[in-house]
């Protein structure tokens, strides 16, 4: 097992990778101190883990209970919100409560805002049982639920007290949704290591095949990026914002798609292929690095053109996007591999990048 | 005008208490950094003030739209703060959006909620116009809606950028509306300055005639006391729960009769002789200084006999209130008139307060 520690002063917690890991009641040690445990998972999750967690936190001598959500992104919304504080309300939960989001990103952001909001903030431990949770939703704090209007307009910075990525859930998780973790993880070295990059290119079969080594490298690599980027700007007032690499034209697809159709990690991977491009436009990456950067995304089943909306349909979306201050629209762009920043972009070379990915 | 400093490091902000505050564009100086403006209040207090304080914040040069919503405890709920968060997003809000509470209690805490929870988090400024908001609910940061099984149950810890307490609008507020602040008022001598409770007192009528100099005093004073608390303890670990006094009988009475029947400061001014009396019974202050604060709170013409759900309804209602720790009911308690602390209760001694103030 792999030990990182997120260093937020108060609020610094640690991130457990490794096998097996839901088994290990020490992980979960907070909940000695709990009043109660409630366990938030989906329909999909639960018959999977739910049992083997609960009787791990039994252990602790609580009442742990498991609430089942419906599984996907279109119920992370308001009436499911809902649902878990009906329930904890229900059966006495209270400020000493913890709870233990069992799942991918959708039940990680709702529980995570289910804490932050329930009683004005209680205690949660993530527990992401999906790639992409694992290397990204479940690190950092954001929490918060979709809106009509806009993903995750309605939401709270609260941490978890533990994160803790066990690597054996990988091996019930989709082919499709393996991929989509797979671009965040891209991501990572694409923003802040070329190294990495190197070695996910190097490495792309044993990452499809699930291989425990290859993925608790990128697990870890991929936490120690992202977390050393929230140490630095817990709030998003700046580096942070270049986690968002792919994601103000993949906020779009998933937008114009209608939320569930694209997965959110397929629509970052497709949104970094035009991140790559526009880059490329505006003279900072070469055309063969977004070549490059393309092909390893391409490799890891990714898709690379993007729906077409039409230009005029891409930018309204993205100006609802909550990266967009006071109108603008603000893009991550690559400065060189492995090196990121913020910029708006002239609307001409935002127009030929939608051409030129299939979106226009 | 009087101003005031809540010393919170980061998030310090600034009171001003005054008459006609709300012509005064200066304090509303944050909002010249604003992309659009939002003034969030109720029907009633709607076509008192809204354009009046629009015409002040024209000055800016920004987006200012109101949105008004229903007036009543019974409104402060999802559905409500969704009308917000609506609004905000179709007419393209963002992160540097700025919120305005102008109104109640109600509309602070649901407006301050909305502000906390938007895009994880924008700023607000609370522009109270009843007294029970002016010295208690827009000073602390607490905001938050309504469950259907318990007050506040869902909400956030959220500062404000500035209160603007404008006397002014106190003219226009119904008598009850009145009494029900000077339970606030009152509780604030009662828990942490005997010298105030005097004061109170000797000038109940100047107060519930609305004397603009003595309610600048009352309101100073419940300020300063409040923010020194709150100060002290933001998230209420420890001291600022003394600022409950009241609250937790109070809140039985709320929730007990249906939110909006009796207004918060008039359960709280039961409430209040509830605590004074069970203070009294734990032997730690004298009959004498029990029936005095319940003539002061008589004599600002508040409830001092409770409904009669009965002692186990009582104790129910109680139990689901949060500030209930793992089953166990914790009472605020006067050790002396001006001095309040925090402890479990006997049974026996709960039910003889219940009996004793016409609840049982």
């Amino acid at each position: 097992m792999k030990t990182l520690k997120v260093d937020l002063g108060q609020r610094s917690y640690p991130i457990f990778i490794g096998s097996d890991l839901i088994d290990r009641p020490e992980l979960f040690e907070a909940c000695s101190k709990a009043s109660s445990i409630y366990i938030v998972t989906n329909t999909t999750v639960a018959p999977l883990y739910a049992e083997r967690l609960s009787k791990t936190l039994a252990s602790f001598g609580k009442s742990v209970r498991t609430i089942a959500l419906p599984d996907g992104e279109s119920f992370k919304d308001w009436k499911n919100l809902q649902t878990i504080f009906d329930e904890l309300l229900k059966h006495g939960a209270d400020r000493q409560t913890v709870l233990i989001a069992l799942g991918g990103g959708v039940i990680g952001d709702m529980t995570g805002f289910a804490a932050a909001s329930f009683m004005r903030g209680i205690r949660f431990i993530q527990v992401p049982t999906t790639l992409l949770s694992q290397v990204d939703s479940s690190v950092g704090g954001k929490t918060g639920i979709n809106h009509p209007l806009g993903k995750n307009m309605i939401g709270a910075f609260h941490q978890p007290i533990a994160v803790i990525a066990d690597l054996s859930t990988l091996k019930t998780l989709p082919p499709r949704e393996l991929s989509a973790g797979l671009a965040e993880v891209i991501k990572h070295g694409a923003i802040a290591d070329a190294t990495f990059l190197n070695w996910i290119e190097a490495n792309t079969s044993a990452l499809l095949a699930c291989d425990i080594e290859a993925m608790s490298h990128a697990v870890l690599r991929s936490c120690e990026i992202k977390s050393a980027v929230v140490s630095a700007d817990e709030r998003e007032g700046g580096v942070r914002a270049t986690l968002n690499f792919g994601h103000t034209f993949g906020h779009a697809i998933e937008a114009g798609m209608g939320y569930g159709e694209w997965l959110h990690g397929e629509a970052v991977g497709c949104g970094m292929v035009m991140g790559a491009k526009l880059s490329c436009l505006l003279k900072k990456i070469t055309q063969a690095d977004a070549d490059r950067l393309t092909r390893i995304i391409h490799s890891m089943h990714l898709p690379t053109t993007a729906p077409k909306f039409g230009a005029e349909r891409y930018i309204e979306l993205m100006q609802v996007d909550k990266k967009a201050e006071g109108g603008q629209i603000r893009y991550v762009l690559l400065e060189q591999i492995g090196k990121a920043y913020i910029a708006t972009a002239p609307h001409e070379a935002v127009v030929e990048t939608l051409l030129a990915t299939g979106a226009a």
